[in-house]
């Protein structure tokens, strides 16, 4: 029996996701794995959103494993949609694996800075006069604190897009570091 | 016994989070709950971000009931560390209710349009090619039908300040709403 791994990221929002989905369900397949990607693309399940929401919980309970493109969507963090997931398998105590195609850290990415004559090693400020964390992580501390107390690990390989450079939402590159860190954790247990 | 409520929330990264956590708390005494706010800023704890996190997630095993400010924080969604948390205490299958002071919906924080010369119903996409859920919800579907699923409701209290006019993230207004819900739906229970 293959390790069922559920493929949770914003990568049902792409024009072509069902296209994406399939590719990473074939990679999973070299890797020896099973690859379960959100049915938000079904056409029968997608009429109904209800639907979808239960039918990704389902899939959830389904799986071995939780791999989750941490790629930052609309904003300095992961897509919503996928850190609700990664919440949810990680209280299942299923395995949680990230990965991304952005370097940078959540610090980089908010562009925090210490209040002009405060303390020196006080918080860092964004620019609305929120905190930022400042604890060298590539994502909200929640987010990445889970995958490592799950035994997990966070695949970064860089990838640009030109000509306007963003990291591309897909992280193909990043996805196949991940299910090689995967494989080799559980080398043996298949 | 009080139900014990987990506060989650943006309200951790305030210049003034501690103060509006213990006026929370508070407010839930005045409901009868007892208010459980993360431990963030508590000066032993928040010198190590293994222990922010663990002790977050021991809040929300001893909790009854979770509740999620989910002001928009950093872009068109709730902050992703309450949102990781609301897939944890979902998966728990405790009651989540949730609250925010912005009244619009996902769609217009996200600024869908159609592709020019598409198909009518088809799907909506952002500036960037993604596609925009057009499910006439709050936030991600994946956050809202959680808590729709769970028994619970979110509170809408729209706030502005001024002069910048943006949704004051502590949201008092919507908050004391939703513990008013959550106190009728638990009446006789405590």
């Amino acid at each position: 029996m293959s390790l069922k791994i559920y493929l949770a990221g914003p990568d049902v929002f792409l024009a072509d996701a069902r296209r994406v989905g399939m590719r990473k369900e074939q990679i999973c397949r070299e890797f020896g794995f099973e690859g379960l990607f959100p049915l938000d693309g079904d056409a029968a399940v997608a009429a109904d959103h209800v639907k979808i929401f239960r039918a990704n919980c389902l899939l959830m309970h389904r799986a071995d494993i939780g791999v989750f493109n941490l790629t930052p969507f609309r904003g300095p963090s992961a897509d919503p949609g996928t850190v609700f997931e990664l919440g949810f398998m990680f209280a299942l105590n299923k395995p949680v694996f990230g990965y991304t195609s952005s370097a940078a850290d959540y610090l980089q990415r908010v562009h925090g800075v210490p209040v002009p004559g405060g303390e020196p090693n006080s918080r860092l400020w964004d620019c609305n006069g929120y905190a930022v964390e400042d604890f060298g992580l590539s994502d909200n501390l929640m987010v990445v604190q889970a995958i490592r107390d799950s035994g997990g690990s966070i695949a970064v390989v860089e990838e640009k897009v030109e000509p306007a450079g963003g990291a591309p939402l897909a992280a193909f590159e990043a996805f196949r570091a991940c299910l090689k860190d995967i494989s080799e954790t559980y080398r043996g247990h298949r």
